[in-house]
């Protein structure tokens, strides 16, 4: 089982980097063993064309090293805070996509202007506030994470299956690594989208009316959900 | 005869993903046989690197299932309604690509700035009025079809093959499902040039010159087009 | 000799589908050979990928076919116009490439903003008027030639190996047909370039020094060139 | 140990050419043997598809051809300029690659506006002034070294591993000609999505917080660096 768990944190991310999402090493994904409480992430600043199965490192949530000889991704901490905030998610993707980081870096929420977004997260994906200089200082990945938990207060993590970190970049979730890099390709290019609807705006409110947000979030994954084949979707 | 349409509609869908239309699932095509009335059309969420021939579903115009194990795309019902209101048509393509899509969420029309718009599309390509919570609820995915033929109420689907669904996407058609496939390409070309365009403009009306258009879309299609070999075109 | 001409021309309509600027059939390039006065040019609407040397048409500077079966490319009067007034240049291309076609329906002339233009155009590279309804009418394509001639008057077509044609697109030209699609794929790069110096400039004026455009010219181009080896470039 | 030279410099310049930042000859990096004070560059006006190991030059400091037969780069003068100016230095690579040439042509600086800048520019990446007519007659491509380590006065060139020349692009530099081109790949990347964050900031400070940047930069950088795998970096 968790030697399955590695070949899918593997493969999920090669697809990071197939799907273009990636520049040299700038991305990592991560999966869950919930029973276990063990985590698979990709080591640090390992080239994506030399990545084997092997590599990857396994740690418990406190961040114990259980498997592997390299380091785990710096970012991990930041991985870690969000499996033990958002008990429902089974993995999470981190890259420097340029779009959705055009809007991080912009220090805004992606509003939801259509369908595309409408498809897969219901309505704003929220933007963290920067950390304080002592936040930085006593456990910067560890109080990246906290942030974007304090950004879903009152929001389901479900719903929203991604943030943007304020002058950083995205962070995606899904039931599994596979499925947060999913989101992560959805995210950017709604991000580049909806950086295309703003130049065309002059000005006006681009978002989309809220009963077509809730008719193409629910259709897809609401209980009466009819998109796909057999309730099967990704 | 339906074998062959059924061929040439998978041929239309892969054409759509090679042109770089369709990020996972996002688009299906379809086309109709006018003598028996049935239209075939992708099935619902099937991703284009495992779709074959035999996947795809034939329906009758009013929806029902004639042939196929899956169900067809969640948007069957809008191809329908314009089969049903455009006789001349005989196919129809739907993409949620970048350009196009972010003219649609800035719910505008495509102005004609020029002659690669006005080679195949003989004016503005209409943008639709949003649909009311009612509508939605009623039938989603049929009143979007309805929101176009109303956008073409004086128009002529033949000269305007195309059109943009607000804070959703566009739509194309033409005379078989290859030829929606290319409208549909040549329609995310415009948008892009479109936009582009417009950040050049310092506010300045960029609109071809109607002499021009009319130009270039009759040497194109009128009666005495010359451009092309024996009056064939796409 | 004008075999040779004929698999230039070829491989340079060939080399400009190869670096992207073309979408479909959405462009040309021809060659001329001086000492007999004959054009070598692509056939209207044929695909790229079909594209043989065999199917290039022939024709005198009055347009007549000389050699070919098929009907040339419906821009072909323009071509004419050119190598009639600008008796230096040997080849010349046409495309509906995004960056430039948007100066075009911007009705802008490209502006020297730094040394990748400077490196092979001579300062701003002009955009024309638009042809009156009875131009288009008497003679649309060879009246686009007529109107790029009147927007060289004075300045030197060797210098400005190109030029927009308003609403429409890019035309270049050298020394054959090889270099003016090379041209057509600086200009492209050129206008991607500075769209975005636009868009960074915050309203100040862009234009490198006159000192500095000079400098780059003449270092591959004057008397006393010294870029590349033995004096060859493109 | 020239000839290893020799062959990481050919191999840097084949990397700059498959990342997409090069189009046709517009490009070049060079590497130093400091023992020897020799530089290792490529060739003027050669096409990447033929450049082959043996063609490069070698050149002393003050630019005495030493072996090859072919004439440098031209820009290199400017390369020399900097090994002298910057002794810590190894490899440089110059490009005219889009978004940071855009920035050189805005004649704006790069400011920092994210961890992806973050992580290998300590700070803003400047850009030069122009050169006045003199200088440009009197050297040009010395001058254009002397103005980018004019714009370093005060500044660490380990620090920030590149700059912008105003009005023509950028030159980035490393420990080796392979870092050399890396940190282009970054520039360039970062470019974009800087231009990116500036359509979308509705005028506010999108700069990173200066806690922030120090953190990102020394966790790769500073002594106790822990990004990667036992203080290896790129």
């Amino acid at each position: 089982m968790l030697e399955e768990l590695r070949r899918q944190v593997w493969e999920a991310n090669m697809e990071l980097s197939r799907r273009g999402l990636v520049t040299y090493t700038w991305g990592n994904v991560s999966g869950i063993f919930r029973e276990e409480g063990l985590v698979v992430i990709k080591p640090s600043g390992v080239e994506y064309e030399k990545l084997t199965p092997g590599m990857l490192v396994i740690l418990d949530l406190e961040g114990n090293r259980v498997e592997g000889d390299l380091n785990p991704s710096s970012d991990t901490p930041t991985h870690l805070e969000l499996y033990r905030a958002f008990p429902g998610i089974g993995g999470v993707a981190h890259t420097h996509s340029v779009y959705a980081t055009a809007w991080a870096q912009a220090g805004r929420g992606l509003p939801c202007y259509g369908t595309t977004h409408a498809d897969y997260f219901y309505g704003e994906i929220p933007c963290t506030r920067n950390l304080t200089p002592q936040e930085i200082g006593e456990g910067y990945e560890k109080n990246t994470g906290k942030t974007i938990v304090e950004a879903f207060d009152g929001r389901n993590p479900a719903y929203v299956p991604g943030v943007l970190c304020k002058n950083h970049g995205p962070f995606t979730w899904g039931r599994d690594a596979a499925q947060a890099v999913y989101h992560g390709v959805v995210l950017e290019e709604v991000a580049r989208m909806n950086l295309m609807t703003e130049l065309l705006s002059r000005g006006g409110d681009c978002r989309a009316p809220k009963s077509m947000v809730e008719k193409h979030f629910s259709r897809k994954h609401g209980p009466d959900a009819y998109y796909g084949q057999r309730r099967e979707q990704s």
